[in-house]
């Protein structure tokens, strides 16, 4: 990118690198303030003409990355992540001109009211300012935080993983290319132009100049961050997420459901891991069905005692595997009393990601919204359409299960703080 | 209060007892989600009734703090914020209230559609759950705080400094007699009962039991907090204010605005500390009738070269003023060439807490608004209304200075995250 310093100042002194990559960001950053959304959304749009146009330069730069991708030892499922086609640039370019086409989240009036003094005071929506995206092997991470980055007005920092280093320098020349086309300054979306892993613990001091990290990855990479980070970090740790099948389930339901939860998608966060059954599902039947329909998936089962019998094929479950996000063809069961024992399980042993209930009774699917501590339950669905898109939100930045701030899947809107704004005619306090 | 272990576990085991306080408020906070507003709003009008049937206890216990102050080396500014009256008490129960009158931000949908799948999606307010809040002198905070976390739907671990011991008793006496009154966990309010400055490092540790740390008091107590905390933080760092006097300012609206946000109360966070003066004003007279103004009040002028000459009686300004909160009768002054510069100059060495500018000219008015990065922009007021009753958000958890989950004044509202809630009918991913 045009506003990364030289090569050679990278090498002798990387603080000093990291330190103008921060006072750029927080240059453009303060400058974006100024520039309207439709100048924002025209600069998406040139950035989605871009990445088409160098479609081949893009999946030319990939096949660098994937053939040094055995030589890092990545396992075949991060090599799929890595890996992008023409069709992938096409949908990169796509989820842009989506973001382009999405409403401004700056300027947004939240709330106002007219003072007992005259004053109007309004809270309006702002960009955060600077953002730090530290991410892993997935270019398009890139994209998609540069064009959320740029429809919240924020300037941004991305710090991609060495594995992906050829798509995302590709990927970055695309966005400059965008920036430039619509006369903004290309130090709104600077990529960091060093593997040295020195690089991210100078960075996360910048507190002054960056206003928020928002590192996507496996949760070492989180723990790391945030032990570091003296920027306040949004993040996005593991997801444990349970399905509780009630007395009052749907039995059909209740098994497709399951099924789906479980084996659509091991790999990803949204997946179910734990599986609480109803007592009164052991008794009906329903219990032993979802055991027979996962086993049909290859699911291996890990049953506590008092399901074990209706679970063929199972091994018995300690009490690491309440805890465990498998990511993998594998699943915990364990029968419960009641729903509150359900919801105590999930508050005990959950990660606040994604927890649903699959019931034909209304007041306890109210009770389970209710008494789960979770950033999104699930009412007789599958736990797999908790994320940005299926929520309607355009690309995501992340599912962040902090409290703080933002919770679950973020967009563009995540992206921003507000101002409060005073308009007087000369008020002081008397 | 009730909640708290006996006296003997304190002494004998400082993070066990911590870590009941922290257990007892997750389990206080996972109920009080089920607890409707009606209920909490009950609480907190015998909280207020029990204030004002306790008010000659509050007071003596409040006597005994202010008799031992002077062995606590408190100044007489620290002594007038532990002062509680008869009013004072008064004070504190209209206070609440206030905040029992207030719309319940607990359950309020925040945006909701209808997914192209038929799954009702929706974005709901819920309490944050635990709120940790670490404070010094001000006894008044024992209450605020807990009225605020009450209303939210939050269990709070209040923390209170060791000068106000007997006030915080007293108050939390009362606060807790209002819980029972309306059938609520004791252990919803519970306040650390040990002056071990170890309980703060210990409670700062419970990452899984706490969900945000608000500590109150000076830039010293904020930062050790955050050096420390495992719990996420929202600071409210020092209010650095400006004032800039546009070249368009009306003069006699100057001069009032300039005098009020600089005297009206020194020792507080959004009094102006800078004052930054257009050119403009140096050659039509306009500084000069600021600077007599200031002085008039007895206020020392600390004035860079371009002003000195009209600022009678000012000492030459250094670096070190820009950058310094004064809290006293003291006032540094700057020129600048344009309205650009003042938003340089504030984007550089303010606190993002309170800038204002003076000018009749909308348009540098709009320009000011968008340029400088700060929670609150008054136009053409005192930097002094930046205060959550000010506002109407009754009375304030805090100011945050902050970008990220809340910024500026902090009510109710700010203490609460959301859940998203998906209501579906079968729905799984294909």
């Amino acid at each position: 990118m045009t506003a990364a310093p030289a090569a050679d100042d990278i090498t002798t002194d990387l603080p000093a690198y990291c330190q103008k990559l921060g006072e750029a960001a927080r240059r453009a950053g303060l400058a974006m303030a100024g520039v309207s959304g439709a100048q924002r959304d025209a600069a998406l749009q040139a950035v989605a003409d871009a990445l088409e146009a160098a479609s081949d330069q893009v999946v030319q730069a990939n096949a660098k990355d994937l053939a040094a991708a055995p030589g890092y030892g990545l396992s075949e499922a991060m090599i799929d992540r890595l890996r992008i086609d023409a069709a992938g640039v096409a949908n990169m370019a796509n989820a842009v001109r989506q973001i382009a086409a999405q409403p401004d989240p700056v300027g947004k009036i939240i709330e106002g009211r007219v003072l007992p003094n005259g004053i109007r005071l309004q809270k309006v929506r702002v960009p955060l300012g600077t953002v730090l995206i530290i991410f892993e092997s997935r270019p398009n991470v890139t994209c998609d935080a540069a064009a959320l980055c740029l429809k919240s007005g924020n300037a941004v920092v991305l710090r991609g993983g060495k594995e992906a280093l050829h798509s995302n320098a590709a990927i970055a020349r695309c966005v400059a290319q965008g920036l430039d086309a619509a006369g903004l300054d290309p130090a709104a979306v600077q990529l960091v132009n060093t593997t040295d892993r020195g690089a991210v613990t100078e960075l996360l001091k910048l507190d002054t100049l960056l206003d928020v990290c928002i590192p996507r990855g496996g949760e070492s990479l989180i723990r790391a961050v945030v032990e570091q980070s003296r920027i306040p970090v949004i993040k996005h740790y593991t997801g444990n997420c349970h399905v509780y099948v009630d007395a009052a389930a749907d039995p059909d339901l209740a098994v497709d459901v399951v099924v789906n939860a479980k084996t659509h998608r091991t790999g990803v966060c949204n997946a179910a891991e734990t599986v609480l059954l109803h007592q009164a599902t052991i008794d009906n039947g329903l219990a032993e069905r979802i055991g027979v329909a996962l086993s049909n998936k290859g699911v291996q089962l890990r049953a506590d005692t008092r399901s074990m019998a209706v679970m063929s094929g199972a091994t018995p479950a300690t009490n690491d595997d309440w805890n465990a996000e498998y990511l993998d063809l594998i699943c915990a069961v364990r029968v419960v009393d009641t729903l509150d024992d359900a919801a105590a399980h999930i508050n005990r042993y959950g990660s606040r990601h994604t927890d649903a209930i699959l019931t034909q009774d209304t007041a306890a699917a109210d009770r389970f919204v209710q008494s789960v501590d979770t950033a999104n339950v699930m009412v007789n669905c599958s736990t797999r359409f908790s994320d940005g898109q299926q929520y309607g939100l355009g690309a995501e930045i992340g599912i962040s299960t902090d409290k703080l701030h933002a919770r679950g899947p973020m967009g563009a809107e995540d992206l921003t703080t507000y101002k409060w704004v005073a308009w007087g005619s000369g008020q002081v306090r008397g």
